[in-house]
């Protein structure tokens, strides 16, 4: 169905005379034959599918781990310009002003919206958050970031938080793969589009809207779903996830109070799928729907402070010389091989920033040869670019693109003639989400302890831990509300 | 330019590493030359050129025009149930926070961002608001929304504010013209997306930000530039709205404080024309910069709550009636031609609800042989659609879609077999800018009149036309936001 398109035709409020039935989610077409809205329907039906007792183990288990990796990255990142110039924004002279939602790092407290925007704006400032392939994006800092301030305002159970949390991600991904990835492609920071439909899922399950609401929620999403990629390294990155988080939350609570909107907005052929995403869509039912907490486990954890698609290299270049016994200082040269699609990306060759040394893979293998810090953000100055040791270790390094996958290769040739090689990949999920845990608990301590100090992070840390059976977010929030950042 | 795509690549912060010089509006591509960003640079030049003594009398005319419409149909709007619904969301309990800014219809005053955000929600609720065939949306109700809470937290000037709105309205006919019709035939709603940087470039002078915090708040509006067609017939229409005018006051303000973001927006192979507009952009310059102030005098006001794409016809069957001195009664049938692509928006054959009433190109004749009061948003209920003496009328309707230009020509044939013709276009802007004058007070009285009573519906009449010599904005704040909405 194509509407037909004139200057004048927005002059009105109807859209090309056909009207949903919101209530049957089916709409009659120009002739008013009633017509289907599969997609629509067949998510809507998939989310409520999410209660609690159907979730696996692994789900809750992975869905805390990415809270924790959320405690922590939100922590570090309140502390940074983009995240203080918001809150000085939005929050003027009224620190506390009675809200029922934590703003991480702060004594602050505020309504649910303006807290999903400034903690989600929050927890990507550094980039240094978690990722979902599927969604091409990052969705805990979106999802958890509205979960956590509804949950609040609605004074839900940590379990209910977390199962609307691990729909809110796997509905994430969903999207994603029903986007493909023109849509990123295109230039739509997808974190932000697909944030603010994933969002607004999970707030609406968190209210136990019935299909027609949780229909208008989506579409209330879609009428705010934006970001741009060209955003990308500026404030306005963490600002669109920010402000996607605080998209779903009002979308969610507009939806319940009876706020009307496009209720098949996967559907429509003016809809988000049609107009952000690829034009031709699937002719029927939604093209992937997963077992409920099946998804989540695949997220992936980025544990250096690094673009992702240099860390299979820092963890080539760490095995092969763990596993071979190998000291830095009897490496006389490196090759990396790499998928030819990484060099554009992160090859910077002579890095001279903080920024920039993050997108190197000389870089990287020379802080691995190093054993520099690489899971500490602060570490990524201007003088560490340029540290001599570094320097003179990433001259060693010579990077050729010339391997299909997303698996890196890395060979340590040493000054006496040994050629010793490791592969990593990246974009794997763990298998061993114990030893994952670990990991993550370390990148945690790294960044949190200096923060709040070694006993409140502890403490911070059992409280995500003890989640899914906490009554209600307030010991989370009552840790991570510590007056801290500046 | 185009950048290497890749699943990964969404994991770094970094943007191709393509970064931007800022402060010159230049940037380095991957090999390092300095690349021009013509576009960006001409609107922020042209935005420039908006100062008061250099805008024509006609300019002031028809934005203080633009600003009674605007008072006329924003305090009506708000009594709706999407003003309303939003505004317990947004504002609850809290109905006199201290803010600075007037929440028009109510005696609530809260922060620039929210009143904007309400305002602009309220203003285009009834879709009975102005129009821009430039910008393919309704510039006054996102610019002008924007304008007036900025201008009341600054403190600026009556004349400061009309001269922000007038670049605003400019802007958002320029940015208009260079994505062209395909934007909004893509399926975005061009009154949020363009309007949420119209809205900024106009929020930035309010601020009189320097260039590169000019570039920034462009950028920021980009960042949030979101809208959909598909909420058509929605709440989520006018929420869009609102939310673009939000958008604009927010990234100018962010700006001001120094955030960060695409510099460069129109230009960024990632940014908001290439992602949201046609691909093929203009080689270098804008294209198409008005002397300043000569664009508003094309706004087309609407005077009949009803598809403006019916106006010609309501206007050409007033005229034949009162020209050829035929009354309703003596005609036998009516001849209606219009461009075909009228056809599919507004032809309902017989409306049955008040909606539908405002698409029928039949009723619209009816309403006009019955001397209807179509200027009055109340009339169009379920009942009135299905009238008997208009459904009479209507059944001697017949529409054809035979004529090529936007101009509509009506023929009426009496019992007695006479015939008399006339033809008027809707989208013809107004040569008599007294008589647009005239017609916008008899509007604005017969929607303000019932809400305020005569007194002070006269009060705010003076307010709108002192605007321009008003040391501030609090005369007119003051009775816009007398307690009065439900």
């Amino acid at each position: 169905m194509r509407c037909v398109h004139h200057a004048g035709y927005l002059l009105g409020q109807h859209k090309c005379r056909v009207r949903h039935d919101r209530r049957e989610g089916r709409r009659p077409d120009r002739r008013g034959v009633s017509v289907e809205t599969p997609l629509t329907d067949a998510l809507v039906e998939q989310l409520a599918r999410y209660r609690p007792e159907r979730l696996p183990a692994g789900a809750w288990d992975v869905a805390r781990q990415c809270v924790l990796d959320w405690c922590a990255v939100t922590l570090r990142g309140a502390v940074e310009p983009a995240a203080r110039l918001l809150r000085e924004e939005c929050l003027p002279g009224r620190r506390n002003d009675g809200g029922p939602c934590c703003v991480a790092g702060t004594g602050a407290r505020t309504d649910a919206v303006t807290a999903a925007l400034l903690n989600g704006t929050a927890s990507h400032v550094l980039d240094y958050d978690d990722v979902s392939i599927r969604m091409l994006g990052h969705p805990t800092v979106v999802v958890w970031s509205a979960v956590f301030a509804q949950a609040q305002a609605l004074g839900c159970s940590g379990e209910q938080a977390l199962a609307a949390f691990i729909a809110g991600y796997e509905a994430a991904a969903m999207i994603g793969v029903l986007l493909g990835p023109s849509h990123y492609e295109a230039g739509f920071h997808a974190t932000a589009t697909i944030g603010a439909l994933a969002a607004a899922a999970a707030g609406a399950l968190l209210m136990d809207l019935p299909p027609e609401r949780m229909r208008c929620a989506l579409g209330l999403a879609g009428a705010q779903a934006a970001g741009l990629k060209s955003m990308f390294g500026t404030m306005a990155k963490p600002f669109q996830v920010g402000r996607a988080a605080a998209a779903g939350v009002l979308a969610a609570r507009l939806a319940q109070r009876g706020y009307s909107a496009d209720a098949a907005v996967f559907d429509d052929p003016q809809g988000f799928v049609a107009v952000l995403g690829r034009s031709q869509l699937p002719p029927s039912a939604w093209p992937w729907c997963p077992e409920p907490g099946a998804e989540i486990p695949r997220n992936l954890f980025k544990y250096h402070a690094l673009c992702l698609l240099t860390h299979s290299t820092v963890e080539a270049t760490r095995s092969a010389l763990a596993a071979h016994g190998v000291r830095a200082q009897d490496v006389a040269h490196v090759d990396v091989h790499v998928t030819p699609r990484h060099l554009g990306v992160c090859n910077i060759q002579d890095p001279h920033t903080g920024l920039e040394s993050k997108f190197s893979l000389r870089h990287a293998v020379a802080l691995a040869l190093a054993g520099a810090p690489t899971g500490n953000p602060d570490f990524f100055t201007d003088g560490n670019a340029l540290r001599p040791d570094l320097v003179a270790l990433r001259a060693k390094v010579r990077v050729v693109g010339d391997i299909p996958g997303p698996e890196t290769s890395v060979e340590l040739v040493t000054h006496a003639g040994g050629r010793f090689s490791a592969a990593h990949d990246a974009e794997a999920p763990a298998t061993d989400l114990a030893a994952q845990g670990r990991r993550i608990a370390e990148k945690f301590h790294a960044v949190v302890d200096p923060l709040l100090g070694q006993a409140a992070a502890h403490e911070l840390e059992g409280a995500v831990a003890a989640l899914r059976s906490a009554p209600d977010l307030s010991a989370l929030a009552g840790i991570l509300g510590k007056e801290k950042a500046a």
